[in-house]
């Protein structure tokens, strides 16, 4: 069994035109033998954002801290620590912090695919 | 794309000789179209533990809040908000809260086993 503070994981850092502030980590993956599903954790800044994109697979949040926007259909839908959001695969997302603390959140993806 | 609060799914309350002062939530699961993982969030109260059990599929755990114990090779290992826990299938494991505030985790499962 693993067991560590998310903050301990490899981080990686996004600062790009299309992403801005944002902090990757993945803390299952399939280095631990998890081979259905992998759990990342991303911190995004005061001010940062993910990109705006879609792809096939489905990403399944929780949203740990913070305050933020998630982009659904055009429009911006208000997001806060305790937020649970199903992204099926094919849909437009992105997230934006919309607080003045970190935004922090959960995303689980199926294995098979890049891991972050 | 589906957005709520974790609290807002169905609860269900687990109390027993195996298990204390527990409730559980699907937040997303079939009936959202997530084919190939399941993600539950539960609450331990004051006091309260999870069954001390084994099965065959794996868990992933991030911890969201409150302070507790997780039961590794017969030994408890102290957890706390921000924890990642990756539990292979056949292992034993159980939780307990240690702490005086409820203890909040999200677990996810492969998809085809019961949900909760």
């Amino acid at each position: 069994m693993k067991i560590i503070n998310y903050t301990q994981a490899t981080s990686h850092a996004f600062d790009n035109e299309m992403v801005k502030g944002v902090t990757g980590r993945v803390v299952i993956g399939k280095d631990d033998g998890a081979r259905n599903f992998c759990m990342r954790v991303f911190t995004v800044a005061a001010g940062g954002f993910t990109p705006k994109h879609s792809h096939a697979w489905e990403h399944e949040v929780f949203v740990h801290a913070g305050q933020g926007g998630m982009l659904r259909q055009g429009e911006w839908v208000d997001v806060k620590s305790g937020s649970v959001l199903f992204i099926p695969g094919g849909e437009e997302h992105q997230f934006k912090n919309t607080g003045s603390d970190d935004f922090i959140f959960v995303c689980l993806i199926p294995s098979g695919i890049a891991e972050i």
